[in-house]
């Protein structure tokens, strides 16, 4: 007969951190937010009278955040954007909007309703996120609660329950509660009594049977969290058959349900009213006449006193000369332009890798999910869709837009496709999901990021593994982090440890402009 | 050396009911609402010429659910409400709205703005009360997403952390990291050779350390799940310290942390944008007609023929007469009045007992929980004031309500207090979250439920254990349900097995209304 968890593991682990009070009375975890969390208020010095003037090169929002904070503090910015509109990978698409994936544009045909939107790129903000949020606050955007996790949302594998989707609620308390009845069981008397003192024993065992719901004896013998199967109002709830711990095992997808919506993307997330893209234009309410529309920056050449830009806008090309040039094209176009970038820079240029993604978006006729109880949240299937989102506003409205697929594991799944065959492969998975899918829903959109005019890529990837960055992958980004020539600064969410998130892009802009502030500071002292 | 779990207990919880796919082909929990819990529609006859006068006894939404279904059908409905509103437990207060607590008499001082409300009584939606949410789509009453778990908000116990406020995540994510390393532990490589399959073993391994975020050798050694300490955008994100299990294992708390919001309560919830009694409102926009205001019931005299309402009005005492009648005035008031209820009913009316709530709420001069990294949800605190809500609505704007108490555990401990003591109580427990709070709230309000005039109780209390109905309690519940004389309902969430839930309300007056609807059916088809 094995033995489990031995007595002196328990101690051990009970010593964990290597003891008590100790680690509690360290400051960080105690309530206080990680100081990168809040928004720190940039320090940077009014021109006044002195006249510098810097070229922006792409309106993403680090972009547009350098263009705010410099433009408040007398500098003479300009932002070339080479699409048609700022935002970059923020965006919010609607009715009659134009989705410019190379090789397959799109217009968006949903209803010209405020509500009928799809966040293309951005879709949710974590409320640690405090720098974005100090800009929303700032800028007007109103902020609604955005839903992730939904207990009533599906999660489907062909491994688990013949395929049949399973309420996130059904698979989760269950699990739960078989976990507890193994971690309770393992706890024999005898353990309990010592390494625990008496009240250890007693809150250990009240955390594990009220995490899985135990029944008298410790068993997990189903539970009312994942509903009744009938009754439950006016007469008493009939409990739901439990479902069986070695069915739940067939499946990987335990390790999301179990584990989704901890951490920083748990409750609770926000997003704003109407569409991410309304951060975007807060933006441009203050600095919006200072944006070029279809400026294509061809050439940048840093010199001793300045910078130069070449672009093409309206069939000729252009000429810009900047004291500082703030760029967010991603690097892995910029490095083609016509520049005169140091070598070990240009290297770093080269270094940093696209993320490929793809989402798509149906038109629902009816909200349908509403009918199935889900206001909001997210369905996980283990197929190639891999997820849809219900919208969590409009609530009870007649339609509503839904996520239909987002592959965010990047590869080129999809892109081999035409058109007609990525919208079939993600009617094929929702039907999994939602019988009258089909009927349900229509007027699709889908956008490869890696596709995208003037983009050509999603996040940033930097790293070559999840477990760390290497001693190389930190040198290069400290390489692109310093300004070429004092002069040339590589913003956005490239620029970031923690790519992807519009908070690292912020965060950039912040650091690339006290950077330049330290510059400006001592030249205007000289 | 104690061994902890045998094989044969493995074995066991494997065969848990009784095997494998046969449970889930049992179709209740594989992605199908129970019956119950969709909105059904009340086949109710029309009465066309026939003329059907029903007085309804109190202005909650169980009576005025009957109001505008009866309505709808042709029936004469009078509603008589002994306070100067409808809603009953559905209160929302505003500036200027009186708070009739019998003996503390209060009158809200707070600002006169929309957001600016606090839901003394109802203040959430679980997505599975679709009666509920049907009439708030037929009613056009706008729903947001209500935050109830937030990962950002506190858990206080003077027992854990010498006091201090944890964030529920820094409590959750090591909780999780330790009970999973336990779990993980248990599992002997011998032992999951067998019972389990190559793939069941997998499985259940990755659903572990993935909920508890395990390291390698499947140790717990923190998370970034709860934040970092410094960095996480442009630089490496430094990790939190450990909490110690030993220290965790000091609380009780922990039993509500793993399990918040797990179940009904479970994401997503809703709230009317605007204030809970805008469901009210709906209502009243269809039937506010026909309601009496400050109408007193003093009798209820069941006839052969018809039911005979006595009511003080306006220094007067007036009779309506009528053919049926349904009462939601709680039943320990409703029994003292003069009527002529058989002795059984008279019984099981003074059976039910009323459950004692307190809530006590603040206007905020500023939201300090927003400069914290808290956008809705609740803190926990091992103290009498237990819960602080911070508001999901009015995100960003300049003040804000939240809730400084509910104390749904009952008893009569802050009613035995003027109201400055129970004030300063509030103060005094959240100072130990926010030590600002002092200074950032204002404006108190308190309500004791069972003090409210014309209410004297909180929800109705039928059981006297938690482990389930007595044969006793059933029994007193079944002689309620039935009309008295087939002419007196007793409806409201009184008269459901899940009471204090507006979902439990209604459904107590679709019941009734369906029993009518079979008699007037027969006495038509005479």
């Amino acid at each position: 007969m094995s033995r489990l968890v031995t007595r002196r593991e328990l101690i051990n682990l009970l010593g964990a951190t290597g003891g008590t009070a100790a680690v509690l009375q360290a400051g960080s975890v105690l309530g206080l937010l990680p100081a990168t969390a809040s928004a720190a208020a940039l320090d940077l010095l009014a021109l006044g009278s002195t006249n510098k003037k810097v070229a922006i090169l792409g309106g993403g929002i680090s972009g547009l955040t350098v263009a705010y904070e410099l433009n408040k503090r007398g500098y003479d910015c300009t932002v070339l954007e080479a699409s048609h509109r700022c935002g970059g990978r923020i965006f919010t698409v609607r009715h009659g909007d134009l989705i410019d994936e190379i090789g397959n544009r799109q217009y968006c045909e949903f209803d010209d309703d405020p509500h009928m939107y799809f966040n293309a790129g951005a879709a949710r903000i974590p409320t640690s996120h405090r720098s974005l949020l100090a800009y929303c606050k700032e800028l007007g955007v109103e902020l609604e609660v955005f839903i992730g996790e939904n207990n009533n949302a599906f999660l489907q594998d062909d491994a688990l329950a013949s395929g049949k989707p399973l309420r996130v609620n059904d698979y989760k308390t269950n699990m739960r509660g078989f976990l507890s009845e193994m971690l309770a069981k393992s706890m024999s008397e005898q353990q309990m009594d010592e390494p625990f003192t008496e009240t250890e024993a007693e809150n250990l065992l009240s955390v594990i049977r009220s995490f899985g719901d135990l029944s008298e004896g410790d068993l997990y013998q189903g539970s009312s969290r994942n509903g009744y199967a009938s009754g439950g109002y006016l007469t008493h709830g009939v409990q739901k058959d439990m479902l069986a711990f070695r069915d739940l095992l067939q499946s990987s997808m335990g390790r999301i349900a179990l584990s989704a919506y901890e951490g920083d993307y748990g409750p609770c997330l926000l997003q704003p009213v109407g569409g991410m893209d309304k951060i975007i234009a807060g933006f441009l309410s203050k600095i919006g006449g200072q944006v070029k529309y279809r400026a294509i920056v061809a050439g940048i050449q840093v010199r001793n006193d300045g910078v130069e830009i070449a672009y093409d806008q309206g069939g000729a090309r252009h000429k810009l000369q900047a004291d500082y040039c703030f760029n967010c094209i991603p690097t892995h176009l910029a490095v083609g332009l016509d520049h005169n970038f140091p070598i070990d820079y240009i290297k770093a240029m080269k270094y940093v890798r696209r993320g490929e993604a793809y989402k798509a978006a149906f038109q629902a006729k009816e909200r349908f999910w509403e009918k199935e109880g889900i206001y909001g949240g997210i369905t996980r299937m283990n197929n190639s869709s891999r997820e849809i989102w219900y919208p969590p506003h409009g609530i009870h409205k007649d339609k509503g837009v839904v996520l239909a697929a987002y592959d965010f594991g990047g590869g080129s799944y999809f892109t081999k496709m035409v058109q007609q065959e990525r919208v079939e492969t993600h009617l094929q998975d929702g039907e999994k999901i939602h019988s009258n899918y089909r009927d349900m829903v229509e007027k699709p959109i889908t956008i490869a990021w890696h596709r995208m005019n003037h983009m050509l890529g999603c996040a940033a990837r930097w790293r070559q593994s999840f477990s760390g960055w290497t001693h190389e992958e930190e040198q290069m980004y400290n390489i692109l982090q310093a300004p070429a020539g004092g002069r040339h600064y590589v913003i956005g969410d490239q620029m970031s440890m923690n790519s992807a998130w519009m908070e690292s892009a912020i965060l950039s802009a912040h650091w690339a402009m006290q950077d330049l502030d330290v510059r400006v500071r001592s030249e205007i002292a000289k």
